[in-house]
């Protein structure tokens, strides 16, 4: 009986709930270590596989990856969420956004599906969207607090965080396995240049509609999960 | 008959032969614009779908993806050592780095495919391989010249030029259709951070070896091409 299971202390309750949520587990046990390794354009064929359930169980369980998705990453976008946090309390404003971006972007580096997740977006993922949308209001303050003591670039816009991401995902996907450290160079030279004065302009943030709409198409395209058995 | 064919002087000559430069150029064109908008991850059953071949004909012309990219990026890569050589003509030796940093990235945002090329390697396919050394080596001079007028932070290393377009090329695929100038900002950030005195230490660079390893892997990843009928 899985624990935690609502039937666990039930053991004369429907056999088959109780199947259908050890498959489901064992799912989402498998869903992390493979998107972990491969990154969410891993196929739900391969899931299915590491998870040792058939194509069918594994559709039924979860008939969408955004579901699945949502199921897998929920605690690591709570571990962000209170990252944010962490770096509120931090008395000293510019370390404590220092060590948030840090921590991010390791985040990103522990697991090639979360680097994903952090540049993408899943309208039909809920629970996931609602805690990227509580750690983007923290962000906010600790962008303010940042900048109230001069020490971060006065012309630093929220969506310079995403773009980080996005850079810091081409790193880590690109050098994981071979060179695993080679993100942290190129992050702490994102830094240094977040820091007051600004050494030159910048070209115009991409605007929020446009960054959305970029991070809804990768999500698309991530999650448009071809018929069973086509892929894989 | 195709233009510049080493048979198109002699009408009477082998048809078959024609036909099969006629498939090549053909699968060259579709290729081009099957990798600059999906990436070098498309398959090469959507190459032959945009040339209107059979994927027989496909791979007796191009037999491995590798053959494909070779024909398709040698061009391209062509400019960027170009590139090179247009920014040590440049008298001002900071002011060259610059300008080949932001011309090098603008290729990459051009082109979805060569944004990948920059960040894996393909050890058979030769001629762009020499191409790319030959830009490597003229790199050299230029981070040299840059260094000696003190506007290079001393710390910078080649391999950071891997790391940049890595990190830009996480940025290009992410927005490229819905924020396609973003790149720009981020690229812009690095640059400044680049710019001497260093604002602190850095990490210690990844290293040859195993950024080589990275390009290798990224490469084998991207054309290990799944059996044909396979995917898409």
């Amino acid at each position: 009986m899985t624990p935690g299971s609502p039937h666990s202390d039930a053991p004369s309750a429907q056999p088959l709930r109780s199947d259908a949520e050890r498959n489901r587990e064992r799912i989402i046990a498998a869903a992390r270590t493979v998107f972990a390794r491969d990154g969410l354009n891993a196929s739900m064929a391969s899931v299915a596989r590491e998870a040792g359930v058939g194509i069918a169980t594994m559709f039924r369980r979860f008939p969408t990856k955004e579901e699945l998705v949502d199921a897998v990453f929920c605690d690591r976008m709570q571990a962000y969420a209170d990252a944010v946090t962490a770096a509120m309390d931090d008395p000293d404003p510019w370390k404590g956004f220092v060590g948030y971006i840090e921590a991010a972007c390791a985040m990103q580096a522990a697991d090639n599906g979360f680097a994903d997740v952090l540049t993408m977006t899943f309208p039909t993922a809920k629970a996931l969207e609602r805690l990227r949308n509580e750690a983007y209001e923290g962000m906010l303050g600790l962008i303010d607090r940042a900048k109230a003591t001069g020490r971060l670039r006065e012309d630093f816009d929220p969506s310079d965080l995403v773009l980080i991401h996005m850079a810091n995902a081409g790193v880590v996907n690109a050098t994981s396995g071979a060179a695993p450290d080679a993100w942290r160079r190129v992050v702490a030279l994102l830094i240094q240049s977040l820091e007051a004065p600004a050494r030159g302009t910048l070209p115009a943030p991409p605007g929020h509609e446009p960054l959305y709409k970029a991070m809804l198409r990768a999500g698309q395209a991530t999650t448009s999960t071809p018929t069973p058995g086509k892929n894989n």
